[in-house]
């Protein structure tokens, strides 16, 4: 490999464009980093956010190789690097942190408080992407070893499941059994948090979404009950739980009447955490959420949690519906999942 | 004793009227409850709230015997009541849930989903309270017993001890060494749970009230720094922990600028705790609120939560302050609470 | 009802007797106790190994009536009862506490440490027993509603269902995805116990037992893989374990073969819960066990714990295999336990 | 710095042999690694233990640094390492891991199940050691930054502080007011362990040593009751507490009395940890330990706890004892310890 070598990526180069398949320099890993030929990447709504944002609100400077979900397999170790082999077929752990604070000392990156002063962002938000025949990844502690699991549908867990992964974790002790789970939007996310708390726990999972097609692939997926997600949602849960509401509502679209929706799901003592980024936020206070319900709205998962997805995973627990698509068509699928037309979730095969 | 026997209690008689001594039937227990002649009983902001309430907002019949904080000796046993004995110095739990739930059946009765619907109220906020020279408890159940502790400086403890206390055990994980933890008020409550943090965890304590009067009992009962309670607040806290916030706030005011302050201070992952009931709401969502921090108003706490922290003034780690005044007085000591009169907690000896 | 009426009961009533039915007093309920019509009662090894111990190493008088797994519908109700109706079906916790302590304050009657002193001991374990036509309970608080589940299913749930469930839910946070779970003796309590593990955790299930039969009937009810639990049981768990070994082994036999191969069988910071009251003990210390392995030996579980043993049932999501007798048969039904001819759990039914 | 570059060292050279005061070559740090020149460096008992052991039980071959407890300002740092300064202070995590399983990815490296096999070991026990003038690191996450501490009084912490820290911090829970903690043994780690409880729980602390003097130092540091180590006791805890035992034991000697002791000390439901090395183990089973009592022997600490355990001493709440020497005088540090002479911790000053 030389300087010289270059690879198609697809990049987010000027705030407002669309993105565009482009021919850039092939990255080779310095001392400490992995260069990973990429098997498979993802498609995802938070880049269609990230490409709706003024030009003050960017956070990181253009061109931008999209793509937060990556996994490949590895073509180059860095000096240094340990414990990985050319060959090797990884998934990629997105949001990098410091890795010395009190949190990356645990692994959850996801909520470094230094990376952002530091200018460390997750590959795809900010740092180049997956959605490129090479990725660079900046530490081994970011790999997790995929072993003979299909990187295709193995890759949306890196965010589309590691995120309600996180998120049902959380709030596992509250889904004892005779407990009640409400997923809003069954979406990409959703669609797996169903499947997630039907493995994870003993929970009765009630879906709401806004479409009758939307709920029948919720039940396909393991919902025990659906409900159509308007202003009279929240009633039907708190009817079918006898009065009491849910232990722990998810709500993945986050918009200003889900929101509402989630609260007034809540039982006491329930979680309820806010997944999507809606734009909506909760009123929380005495008199408003039932007694001692937590409201929360979290970010991504930890290390430890993405392993644990995984795992999931080869147990045949998680089941992601996915489309592919070519690097070339990799505009498309941004399109049509701007239209609302993916279903599953869009993955690009860029060495396929 | 005779149904003829008589007492003196303190009620709040009709809806915007001052409280009131009067002279009413002494209660006798029937099977399964306790007689207690009343040793000491708190005066609360929260009866305030009630007696401000409208006609159509009030939950339960006038007249009420008011004060949710009792502590008594054992007068009567009701038939089959086992594990007291006449004479015995007890203090009462006072959220009183129906028993036989998933809630209560955990001693969380204070969640209890069916005590409202069961008609279950507590004493002093429903059932007539203990104000009065003998209060009946229903069952033994909500009975602690005092031991050698002084049931005049034991009794605000029964909510507020009790109250910050099982707030702040619920965020002890949070609060481990390095960590702040913020209090919001420093009154009743707050002064409690200032020394409540000092005695259960390593955080560095933050206290924020309006006065400088104030804050010099914050410092007093151990808060590490003192700001003061204005728009500049949260930023000052923020300073304070190189820009990460608090990892536990526990707002003791609960009203809008407070509430604001609260969510403001807060740390990625931290819990955010709207204790006081002053018609605040806390915005919570993607972006508003720091990834994973939870935001809930709890209520009150459980019979063990009750137990703990009577043992911890036991081992000396809390002092209430108090001002007592004898049944007669009740009413002035409502009113002088009333225009912020009162340093601590104000105490009737109903017998003294 | 007057104090004449009369009931028939099996007791256990000298020293090495095999117990017997016989015609008693019925009881009347006092204020605060209740009066169940038993429906079902469940027929338990360590009424066996009760029978077993030599007179001074008993700890109450005879004659007992025995049976401490009991269901019922309530007959009458003592002076002050509240929440139950004649009537109703309901299933009895067994672990009789003080109701006042730290331990009974939070339902964890099981562990009440005053209880012995106190003289207060389980329905069949010192108090009179469920195997009779009517079962005395001391307080409603004793009482789970059953609703519509089938008493006779149901009744093997308060004991064999609920002393598996305490074990597994204290170690639920161990059991993640890819983690492993280790069952040793598939019998009464642990045909259930793989059951509620793949009920509530993602864990993959290894049952070990001695004979090919059995294990046929662990696989039939959810274990992934099955061991004959023999001297080289230990090392084929971590074999299929990759050589980590279990992260939680529950050993139902309790040995001291058995311990022995449930401390060998763990890995690093696993959970190894001795439920046998077989006679074994482990060895633990620094260089003996994995680091951070804790081993214990818990008893029933906890009121909570047995609604929500209750609910998972009431989910279909646990199946006990109950073979029935009629109250004469009960001392039938001991012999075939006793000889190990018992397949699942044995029910009398006193009524049917 | 080149590779003729020389530095002193105390390695243990041969098996049996005493340890010695040697010059060799100074390392250099590869990608990935950082060079510190070390300021502190602990002596610690396991280290003897290591020398006393025969050569077919080493790990490892000879000769061998010494030292696993280690402080340095960074000389130079390795390609590709960022995040920390030459120049800067800061202490080493000894129990080096992966850093890639799912132990790892929670910063829990001294529960890594791989690091054997890889033939990873912490420096001094394995892979070169801190009591010389320079200490190669294999990676920067295995640094905390000191700071302003004083890394002769903080050098101890990296493990006579994070052990019983680790030990204590996994008891909070059951160590609620109202409750006991037992330390056996009040040397090295007791002592800071007496200090550790203190600042992270209200639990009443009971210290148990073999002589007056030790008992003495025990009260000093916080200790609220003393007793005697011998076969009494366990009958004096459980006086002490009302008959219940104590809710965590601690034993910082491990001997086989001891971890008699230890058990027989404990309450229903308590913790039972076996820090100390002395070759005990506890019996654990039905009939032998109190219900739900868990016994377990931890190792070290995690990175988290590391952090969290310096920030307890910048906090001012454990101060630990050291006798300093120089790298000289190094074997005679270790002949004292062997015969018990050291009070607190000896710290070996390779630069000072």
């Amino acid at each position: 490999m030389s300087t010289q070598a270059r690879m198609k990526a697809v990049q987010y180069r000027s705030v407002g464009a669309a993105p565009e398949v482009v021919t850039i320099a092939r990255p080779e890993p310095g001392p400490g980093q992995v260069l990973l030929k990429v098997t498979a990447a993802g498609v995802c709504h938070s880049d269609i956010a990230v490409m709706s944002l003024p030009a003050e609100a960017l956070a990181f400077p253009l061109p931008l190789t999209l793509g937060h979900e990556g996994a490949g397999t590895v073509a180059a170790l860095g000096d240094g690097v340990t414990g990985f082999e050319v060959g090797e077929s990884v998934a990629v752990y997105g949001p990098w942190g410091c890795g010395n604070c009190l949190m990356c000392a645990q692994g959850k990156e996801n909520l470094c408080p230094r990376a952002a002063e530091l200018g460390i962002r997750p590959p795809g938000l900010g740092a180049p992407g997956a959605i490129a025949e090479y990725l660079l990844v900046d530490d081994p502690r970011h790999l997790v070893p995929l072993g003979d699991l299909d990187p295709v549908t193995a890759v949306p867990l890196t965010d589309a499941g590691l995120t309600p992964y996180h998120a049902i974790k959380t709030s596992q002790p509250k889904l004892t059994p005779g407990s009640t789970a409400v997923v809003i939007g069954t979406g990409g996310l959703g669609h797996v948090a169903i499947q997630l708390l039907r493995a994870l726990t003993p929970a009765r999972v009630i879906a709401l979404d806004v479409s009758e097609d939307k709920l029948a692939l919720a039940r396909e997926v393991g919902a025990h009950e659906t409900v159509l997600s308007d202003r009279n949602a929240a009633a039907t849960v708190r009817e079918l739980t006898g009065g009491l509401g849910a232990q722990a509502v998810f709500d993945f679209v986050g918009a200003p009447p889900t929101v509402t929706t989630a609260t007034a799901c809540a039982a006491v003592e329930a979680d309820v955490t806010i997944v999507g980024i809606g734009g909506g936020a909760a009123l929380v206070g005495f008199g408003t959420t039932p007694y001692d319900a937590a409201v929360r709205a979290p970010y991504w998962g930890s290390r430890a949690e993405l392993i644990e997805v995984l795992d999931l995973a080869r147990a045949g627990a998680v089941d992601v519906h996915v489309e592919t698509y070519s690097l070339d068509d990799a505009p498309k699928a941004y399109e049509r999942l701007h239209h609302g037309l993916i279903k599953g979730r869009a993955v690009i095969l860029p060495n396929g």
